[in-house]
């Protein structure tokens, strides 16, 4: 029976090469500036303890069949009032609770995309995004970033030269308008509605990825695209940075014909019932707004600690934006700096970044300048720490470089 | 600003229909012989509650983050453990755990299917599996079951057709060869071999649904078909008949090129790490073999009384395969008579059932002379009588039909 057997024919879209991300380090002492996750100290884990038992034994029979149908009601009416905030008002029958806002994005991109298909990004970008679009065969365009987010009116004239000269509208834009992975940036309100009105001229969707517009440092509010222009906005959000990562509990908010498309590719599946039971159980019980208000100050000192931390050990040497919310400072140095190559030399000292190419739709070409830093994951003295090893991998790569020319 | 929008092109892969399943009903004395769930009584809650409790309290902020290794690994090597009663000997990264078995038939039709690309199934066949291979644009060919299970002396003939006249040899096969949902059927040992030994010569893959081999009434093996050809078989299993379907949480076991382009459709996103962490502790504290046989017990004396009940209501009416495991009998009527006339007046009677056209390809045509009845989800009484009422459905309806021809 072991005779040779041929090679097989598999799907062309699936592409063959690993998908991108941070180097994977094991030393316990090893400070990750790469993770975007989470501070685990902050999560709610007696309370979650105390949900999760509770809801197991209160709705456990129904919470573990396939639809148990009071706790994802309670989630779904929840993201439906805590969406308010955001001049989000729908129906629950536009909300889906997806796997994590990355199934979200998965979704959004089977609806839309065929092969040949365009898909705008923004650039840098979520390689996560990136690699969903790949999968789908989509021709990926991206358009820089500036301290007001995309550039809008570059966006503009890929239109007008589109259909002036016969090219292809994009299905959709994909877009983090709202304390930016990796940039740390914010979309103006005024290219926040010269976009939308772009996307009803030439219609187009937009996929609004909101996952850290809760841990806004700075108080100032901006209007979710969603709240512009719900016809042809699909909007994404996640638990991940609000109560924990691992829940994998997210939720997408469209106009019912996306709905209606995205829970047929779900083959009928209820998503995660059990979680949700938990999670419903976890908001009935939860002060959420002091919650949120300890997010933002921790993430907020933190985001000053890495702030003052790369003046004082970059000085002139890298420009950045400090972030009025989330996760990320996204650093530039001078163009003729190549972040990978002092990637592995930072983890020989102990700390890790990821690159600027990561987040680049051509990773050979582009971002090779920028490196992505975040402090939401790590104590402040690992962000002092941290980012003078970072300093140190860096200058010691620069010496290198200068004396080889 | 409410101009009218022009109508969206959406992805011409999606249709538009809704799903086919069972009807919805509300009532509260309604008995559901429609559901393929689970008892909910058999539920392992208090031990659930407490492991949800405890994971949450000792894993928790790893348990939480995107990757908690230590649940998810033991997950893993409990999978890896448990599969060796199958004759399954894999290496851990053989093992992805996904969300249900619906995942794995999902990542598997990905992968493996371009549009136009051949996929053979069973008549009848599982329609959420239909749906994911009507979704990916498969020409979807069926081939029958009978009381041994597939006909694979057909899908010989077929193959052999398919190699002389230059037709195509499918991705792949989709089966449930061991209590067949809804067939009640198991593939015969020599079938197997058959099968299998064909996948090997004409080179296709045998996606190998097995969510149902645990509850074995009969105590008869079968060998699994990964098994049998490992190489060329994609194993699905679940954890939603075992312990419970709202866990969402199931595996899929393959070759490791398989497994490598469904981590990279999964986006490097860990599936359910928070539910994994539960279900790690639950397996560490469960008496798992008497658990299993408490479930074999119950629905085996389930199938028996709605055996029983079938051969008391409908006498030489209707015929069907008593099944040595799962949770399903499927009936089959006189060919003129057509379930689908009588599901309504069943439900207002108040039982439903599945109609057999819901498991076909071609449901305008095939399968209007069966339908399908489960016995896991409804008690010993409900049986009886749910069996009655859907009796007097039939044969009102057969009279109607008889005297109106």
């Amino acid at each position: 029976m072991s005779t040779e057997l041929e090679p097989f024919s598999f799907a062309k879209r699936i592409p063959t090469t690993p998908s991108i991300g941070s180097t994977t380090v094991t030393k316990p002492d090893h400070i990750h500036l790469s993770f975007g996750f989470a501070a685990p100290h902050l999560f709610p884990i007696e309370l979650l303890s105390y949900a999760a038992a509770e809801a197991v034994t209160q709705q456990g029979r129904k919470a573990l069949q396939y639809s148990g149908a009071p706790g994802p009601g309670k989630v779904l009416a929840w993201i439906q009032n805590r969406s308010k905030l955001n001049d989000i008002h729908v129906d629950t029958d536009q909300i889906l609770v997806t796997y994590g806002s990355t199934q979200g994005i998965d979704l959004t991109t089977r609806i839309l995309v065929e092969p040949g298909d365009h898909v705008w990004v923004e650039a840098p970008s979520f390689f996560s995004a990136l690699q969903a679009f790949r999968v789908a065969e989509a021709t990926i365009t991206s358009f820089p970033i500036d301290e007001n987010g995309v550039r809008v009116d570059l966006i503009e004239e890929a239109l007008i030269d589109a259909r002036s000269n016969g090219k292809r509208i994009p299905k959709f834009l994909y877009t983090m308008p709202t304390y930016h992975n990796p940039g740390g940036v914010t979309l103006s309100i005024p290219r926040r509605k010269q976009l939308v009105r772009l996307a009803r001229e030439y219609n187009f969707f937009i996929l609004e990825d909101d996952a850290y517009s809760e841990l806004n440092f700075s108080g100032k509010r901006y209007p979710s695209l969603y709240s512009l222009f719900p016809e042809r906005v699909i909007y994404l959000n996640t638990f991940s940075k609000i109560i924990a990562p691992g829940l994998r509990l997210g939720w997408l908010i469209a106009d019912k014909s996306i709905l209606t498309k995205a829970r047929l590719l779900n083959l009928g599946g209820s998503i995660g019932v059990f979680t949700q039971e938990i999670v419903a159980k976890l908001l009935d019980e939860f002060p959420f707004q002091p919650h949120i208000e300890s997010l933002i100050a921790h993430y907020r000192r933190q985001s000053d600690v890495m702030a003052d931390a790369i003046r004082t050990d970059f000085g002139d040497h890298v420009t950045f934006h400090q972030p009025e919310g989330g996760f990320y400072i996204w650093l530039r140095f001078q163009d003729h700096v190549n972040t990978t190559e002092f990637l592995q030399d930072a983890a020989d000292r102990g700390v890790s970044f990821v690159d600027g190419r990561s987040f680049y739709v051509n990773a050979e070409a582009e971002g090779h300048s920028y490196l992505r830093l975040c402090f939401s994951y790590v104590s402040e003295d690992q962000i002092v720490r941290g980012v003078q090893k970072l300093a140190d991998a860096y200058f010691a790569y620069l010496s290198k470089t200068m004396s080889s020319t």
